[in-house]
């Protein structure tokens, strides 16, 4: 059993921390964060971790083999540098950093002490997007066209990082699982309604070296909440619905048909078969995730969100971002 | 009681002749069709209304006061040319004319001849639409943000033009209508997957002088069918749903609750207010179009859906093609 | 091509006329109705067809082949027996009658003459309900335990027939053709709150002489329209929405999965395997009921919608009248 | 604060323990259950926290103020009465008992020394539940003149209570909250389709002194998850959705409006006026239940989900036995 020490009990360590907990490889070993209220926090949910307040005590202790870091983005690269310099696994809130070259350090210690670096893009051990990816291994879906993604809703506006980063990001890791491919530029354009400088809408145009296309929606200022993917294979298509509470996955067995007797108009049928609504996995994806570090560090395996996803994700924003600041233009990636 | 010629019973023909019909202020003459089976149809359900399969004779017959064309859309120009200088007034299916040169050309004639001449942009005669104008127009909604428009569905291709004529022409004619002002550049996005030269999925995006962005998602491509637009003022926001059966229009009264003791974060609150469904007119756009046809020619009033409107979605779409086929690029308006 | 005269150019009149119009086998000879208003909006939509508004020169007219009746309830069975007496094929609205020895003597007039008389459960030819009995009769479904249907809306209150002849027939006639067996005894309840005697709320409660169970919600005063129905199978269950615009059905394979290891819970999981939308045809029915009518008569063949359904559902109605009168006691059939 | 022990750590005990940690007047002072795997995850989650296996180790430990019981239903009763003699403050799940006797002497007990007996019928204090209340408290309704509820899955078969039991006891306390009056009688229906004397499936028709009629509708053997409940008053309706995510209550400004023209019919109109989604308080209710059994014992007031609330219930659930028992007699209450 590996002592794992969590840093950052905001938002989502509290989620982690129980998943660490239930995991029967790892043992939750201290609990840190900055901020008084949190530790207490910690405390009630969690008397009998120790607690910490210096992050460097942490990391410092030889007796801590992993350490997840849950802080606020800006702290993520020197945190994690400083836990592989110390010999830790580690795995990282996304995004790890939004500097390509800081990343490519990371990983290039990581490697030198052959230790688990590895990024929480959650949404790649989620049930669907598992059962999505199956689909598409199996030919089923045929050649994919366009993945066309919105998530949206009224939501926390950030000060370090623009909506990009906090949603897009999602997005973007399940588009390059799926695609297995990555975009050749980059068209994207957005305002900064609330703060200068952070975007709270964003459109992402993602084209490729054949005739995909890929479009992504964030935004922090929509009065409902859409988690919606279209993807659109030339044999079939699916729907991926993440408000819906049961049925999120839809698989269309559409086809084009084209009517040779209309000299004006090629007839695609609005529906050639079925809808099928697969059966997928409802695991809460963090567990598989902390399995999957687990697994990593133990029988020394590639993780599903390993740093080649993270350095992708950051590519591809990277860019986004250029191309915001200049209005839209085409970026290469 | 004005003597309407109506020119071409395919998709859309049916409709406007039952509204005709329907108005009071109109006759239906004479239905005309260069295909027999169409004329056949038209014959089935109006066995009384004479037909004429040549066109000619429709337009130059002088008991004819107005001309509606309904024919596919590469025809739209010469019919209405034809008709005007045949002394005529005319309502067109949109597109009027992908031609900016074309449409000023009939304008100037129309404006001579002191004919009306209008285009069927049905969806301004639309009870949410005018619902929504409304809320607008009283200051309930604040200053609008955003737009976001999304108007895919399995379809019809067509081989004259491309989705964003066929599909983005109803948004566009909308966020007009609603926002009052011409966008000031263009990047548009697409494929063509099915018939080169022909895009059948589109993403616009619009800036504005302001801070203002409009963005457009237009496919035949897409397995579900979506009509959803998304308007955020800084006020309230809407969401105009058009697959509801219903409850087509939401208004949110959202706000921005800035939580000054969170250095990191500005907290926007998900609900501030309740959300209402407002009541709207349910009549039949097009029964109101038609209406207005009668009115701009007897009290020489502007149309609603007047050739303005169709001159400012010409200027936007055809910025759009040059950005389509320069990859996305910006083109001022 | 047989004449046919439709009586009654009402609510459903204009539906019918113009599916009488569009088949082939038939020529909608004469419209009738003893109000003017309606007789001047069937002449606007149709010019050409003779109209009159007294209906004993309909009936008497040798040159009539079949009359339709789309009259206010109270008067099918007067104008039917008429019909049938002057030797007229003859297709009644629902309810034919509410008096089963009406119905039977209207049957034994059209036996002795060997005329059809059939009546319009038009459910019956509906996709949905069509694709729902193939499944059955394919033995997917398997033993049907349960059917609970809902169908209720803010609606029209009707003077001179209750929720349940206005809503609850539509129910019964699809219950008893996809389940073809009759209810043993039925409980029903329900309220006036509007007008005395005219229940414009009600359940009823079918028993069976199985385990079989049917429920049926009627109401015209829910604030939304659900139509709905749910039928388990104990192989896989279905559930028609029909508000849904395009995926109306949907089938479960669900099932029963006994965990031997709890003794105190039987765990039936909520998801055995996949859901499936089957494809089904969206022909509207009016014109596949129609062209039964057609075919019963001219290949004297039993038309689905017959009249052994329309018994069928008057019994069970009759039934529920008297248990609604007697506050919901159990009333054998 | 006072030290509360928790009986039983099955589906629901869990959440109670939780809240009961974060409510700041009570100690979670042990967790008691006989299954030696809860204890352990109970261990798992408290570490901290004292387990035992002996309920009566717990019951007679002075130290311990109150206790909650969440084990099994049949089992409530013998705690409760053990729990009370030993002077302790009692919170039971639901249900307290099938038995009114039993009901009635532990509350004799409770009353005699002055201690707090609570039925934990959670959705009392669910925050669209409180502001129904309040909207009717405030006469937006008007008079109630029916309420249908639906509350349907496919879900876990219980041994010992039957579907009316662990369901509809939900829906009925909410509706004798909301209606504050008993039923005069009651028909009940049903099927045991699974297991001999546990129905799976049942209807219960709820009949009062006025005009007012309740419905509803439970079921272990829906594919869909339905939790819908309809109220009509004469001045709106509401409509509460609890699967919607998001908007889960809708207050419909309905009304009758009679079209006195139409002799044949009573015409009302769909829609009158707006719709509103209310905002309401998205507080967990079992926080709010927790704090309302706090305040019971500290200020000795009467709580929301009191002794009365249980007694209504188990009349009408008793009621509602005799009638399925003799196959849907209208039993008095």
């Amino acid at each position: 059993m590996m002592n794992i020490g969590l840093v950052g009990y905001g938002y989502w360590g509290p989620n982690i921390a129980r998943n660490i907990i239930y995991n029967s490889g790892f043992k939750l070993a201290c609990i840190c964060d900055h901020d008084q209220n949190r530790l207490e926090l910690a405390h009630k949910h969690y008397p009998f971790i120790p607690k910490l307040s210096n992050i460097d005590d942490l990391i410092s202790n030889p007796e801590i083999d992993c350490i997840v870091i849950a802080t606020n983005p800006t702290s993520h690269y020197t945190i994690a540098l400083n836990a592989l310099k110390n010999h830790k696994h580690v795995l990282v809130e996304k995004p790890l950093s939004t500097s390509l070259s800081e990343i490519n350090s990371l990983e290039q210690i990581a490697n030198e002490q052959d230790l688990t670096l590895m990024v929480d893009h959650t949404f790649l051990y989620n049930g669907v997007v598992q059962e999505m990816k199956s689909l598409i291994d199996n030919h089923e879906i045929g050649n994919i066209k366009y993945i066309d993604t919105t998530r949206i809703n009224l939501g926390i506006f950030q000060n370090d990082v623009n909506v990009l980063w906090d949603l897009a990001t999602h997005d973007l890791s399940i588009v390059n699982y799926l695609l297995q491919k990555m975009p050749k530029s980059i068209i994207a354009t957005g305002k900064c309604h609330i703060k200068a400088g952070i975007q709270n809408i964003a459109y992402l145009n993602l084209m490729y070296d054949d005739d995909t296309i890929v479009h992504v929606h964030s935004s922090w200022m929509s009065p409902v909440k859409i988690r919606l993917m279209l993807i659109g294979g030339d044999k079939k298509m699916m729907v991926y619905n993440d408000i819906e509470p049961t049925e999120k996955l839809k698989v269309y067995d559409t086809g084009l048909s084209f009517d040779s007797n209309d000299k004006d108009q090629i007839l695609v049928d609005y529906r050639v078969g079925d809808v099928n609504i697969p059966k997928y996995s409802t695991k809460e994806p963090l567990a598989s995730m902390i399995q999957d570090f687990e697994k990593s560090i133990v029988q020394k395996t590639k993780p599903i969100s390993g740093i080649e996803s993270a350095k992708q994700i950051v590519k591809i924003l990277s860019a986004a971002q250029t191309s915001l600041d200049m209005n839209g233009k085409e970026i290469l990636i």
